[in-house]
């Protein structure tokens, strides 16, 4: 069916109705609160267009005239927001319809996933071709930094460029927060729930030409169109980079997701062969998403040889067999690199060849500034992955680590090559450990991609390389 | 060769020679720094014995007299630390065996894994048949907290029953200060680098028969004595478990492995064999060698099926794939089970097949006791693995926490099926981020296994199940 004109005004409301606004802040009921929340956490937000609480119980609610009915506004909204029980959601579409609204998502759950597939069929019949209705059981639009819309407290008012369109609300929040701390911005966040009318594919074609949105991630439980979603990810993948978590990938996930959107999760092969075929990356979890989404910011990689400084013997086995077996490359060093660094680091304790385990000039800002850029000339390498090790680094004098950080900084701005990091400290040293956040947070910005641990991001950077290497076919 | 009698005493030392105890704190060169520190970290550990300094150069270190060289000892040290730098160690071990020693490590690098193999094979034929030799490159008898022994300064004083055995010094320390901070304390570390006379299995046999040994950990690139290694893990592992993290798995390992202790890590295919058709249970790193000890601690599980009580429908879907992925089941609750969860809990946002999602629940404890129960009761369930959301918990009254978790330690108690949990908080709330650390340490007292992730909780219990059910196999 797709998406009815006018959708693009809920993504940018001058006006949004919460239907089932409360004044009870009354947490032990499973709907009523979600109205008043969703109102708190717009006004908290700066929320700039009108809101309209509907509560027939209600003069205001936090200061804000309240409504009888949908049918009583004074205009009609851009979005409504339904949170009134699962029986009273067929009269508010009723209602909606009857004032001439076009967007509206549905919070309450209780239909098909709770085992009451006809109350939701009913809906389904009120609201096709006459409006576009995200849900239910879903948090709908629920994160537009640039529209000034958050539906949950304390997100980052900053937007970015990364899309997140999710079957489950829950995930979302989790998604956010989570990328949030690793310096991860949002265009546009939303969730889907049911899907009884709109699904997957239909945000993707929206997302597709949306100017603020890069990159797009997909949490999907299950999809009724297959057809429109391979042919849109295929599309789509080719103008901007999707990922997409599957939910429900094996038998006991499946039936999960049935209880939790009355999706039918599909048959795993079919599945497989969309990855295959599409050029979506796949994840397997909200790190993950965020670990893929640090290595789309990196440079692209024009190969996957890495080259790899860490200061530690076991510590390089583990480095080397991680990168091996995500099918990244970690080739020796050319024999020029390595006469080149013995001049300044002994043999004894330290290997050159790749991993380099150098602990020595950890400690001495000068030489290892000398390693890397020795690493960076190398012809053998294409990417450079760098384990500082904070604590070394500070061992003798704290303010070691800022020289060396504003270093690295000019490093990545005239290199080509994209470097991935990690921060390694043992936590005891108070000055480290809040450096250590606060790099994690500077970093980003100049093009380095900050990993918590050489697993995940030699697993994150391989999912990348293959994208690149897929866009590069016929 | 094996080990030779006496080496019980290294274990219990009563007087320790440090053979290069600097008197210089000079972080800059690579060797002479670290005699001071093994002196420093076992006089602040309350080592009892002797210490005996040697140090041509020094008259005392620490207050401690320092004496010319080994033979000048007033007695025979039960064990002798060597840090001198490598081509001195010929002339120490000379000594040692002038002077009757009969336990000797050596941490000095620069062998065979640095490009010399020969000034290695010149120290094996020296001690060959006359010196339990640890090492070179190596820390060797590095912490055993029942003899007051740590080469580490700051590490937990109190005793536990699991031994780590590691080719790799730096993957001692990070798996001790790890695993430390989850509750799991250790009876030995050994570390045992380029296993010039002392490899592998020969520390296995020592520990096969030690009585404060439970459980062993075994970081391993390379071994000389397949047949002998296969043998000794064959047979211990009916006895008690013994986990092994192999490094030098892929081709980049290998070489990392090779320049790190001079080890030859072997075809995968042998390897695999190895963990087939020896019981021994597999892990990848210090993190999964962490659960696989939670898991192995938990009342021994019947069965596979598991039973999740989480909040969250996406977070069903994630714990139900995760589960299914590493082998476990997720069967239905019976329709008797579910019928009695009914009677209060609601349909709407809820789900109670497995996982069960049932956020209203999580914020009432007598609702969350009773949950349990219910679970616990179910003829399906072997195992339970509990998401508890510690901020739904205290929503409330902050109070709740302690009071559930008081009532899961009594829980836990009287239950024979296996207890899981995941501690989970959006991070906000002081009482509960304090709370969360202090819980991680109390629960696993009371045979509740706290993990990190659902997924690295199913991980970790997949592989013990797998090893018991090895066991009962004739």
């Amino acid at each position: 069916m797709g998406i009815l004109p006018g959708f693009e005004k809920a993504l940018k409301p001058k006006s949004i109705a919460i239907v089932g606004a409360s004044a009870k802040d009354d947490i032990s009921s499973y709907i009523a609160p979600a109205g008043l929340s969703f109102l708190k956490s717009l006004m908290d937000f700066g929320y700039e267009g009108k809101i309209y609480p509907v509560n027939p119980g209600a003069k205001e609610i936090m200061g804000i005239p309240s409504y009888n009915s949908l049918l009583s506004l004074p205009e009609i909204p851009d979005l409504v927001i339904i949170s009134v029980p699962a029986d009273k959601v067929k009269d508010v579409l009723h209602d909606a319809i009857g004032k001439g609204v076009k967007n509206v998502q549905i919070y309450t759950a209780g239909f098909k996933e709770a085992g009451y597939p006809e109350l939701e069929e009913e809906i389904k019949d009120i609201a096709l071709g006459k409006l576009n209705l995200l849900g239910p059981n879903c948090m709908g639009i629920c994160y537009v930094p640039s529209s000034k819309i958050s539906l949950w407290p304390g997100l980052v008012k900053e937007a970015g460029r990364v899309a997140f369109i999710t079957q489950s609300g829950g995930h979302a929040l989790q998604f956010i927060e989570y990328a949030q701390g690793m310096g991860i911005r949002f265009s546009k966040v939303i969730s889907y729930g049911n899907a009884t009318i709109i699904e997957a594919p239909d945000l993707l074609e929206v997302l597709e030409d949306d100017e603020e949105t890069d990159v797009i991630c997909l949490y999907i439980e299950g999809v009724r169109d297959g057809r429109k979603l391979f042919e849109v990810s295929r599309r789509l993948s080719r103008k901007k980079p999707l990922i997409v978590w599957k939910g429900g990938s094996t038998e006991y996930g499946k039936r999960a997701a049935f209880s939790h959107t009355g999706s039918l999760a599909g048959e795993d092969r079919v599945w497989d062969a969309f990855f295959k075929q599409t050029g979506v990356i796949r994840a397997y979890g909200i790190d993950e998403l965020a670990d893929i989404l640090i290595a789309l910011d990196l440079p692209r990689m024009r190969g996957r040889r890495v080259g790899i400084i860490l200061n530690g013997g076991g510590y390089s086995v583990l480095a080397a067999d991680i990168c091996g077996r995500e099918g990244l490359e970690v080739p020796a060093l050319t024999d020029e690199t390595q006469r080149r660094l013995r001049e300044f680091i002994p043999p004894a304790g330290t290997s050159i060849k790749n991993p380099l385990d150098v602990e020595t000039v950890f400690r001495k800002p000068e030489l290892l500034e000398k390693t890397l850029a020795l690493v960076e000339d190398d012809p053998n390498i294409d990417i450079i992955f760098f384990a500082l090790h904070l604590d070394l680094l500070a061992e003798r004098r704290k303010e070691q680590i800022d020289e060396f950080s504003e270093f690295l900084k000019d490093f990545a701005k005239r290199t080509e090559k994209p470097i991935a990091i990690t921060l390694d400290t043992w936590g005891g040293n108070p000055y480290v450990v809040s450096r250590r956040a606060s790099l994690s947070r500077e970093l980003p910005s100049y093009k380095i991609g900050v990993f918590r641990s050489i697993g995940r991001g030699a697993r994150a950077i391989a999912r990348v390389i293959e994208y690149y290497e897929r866009l590069t076919l016929p």
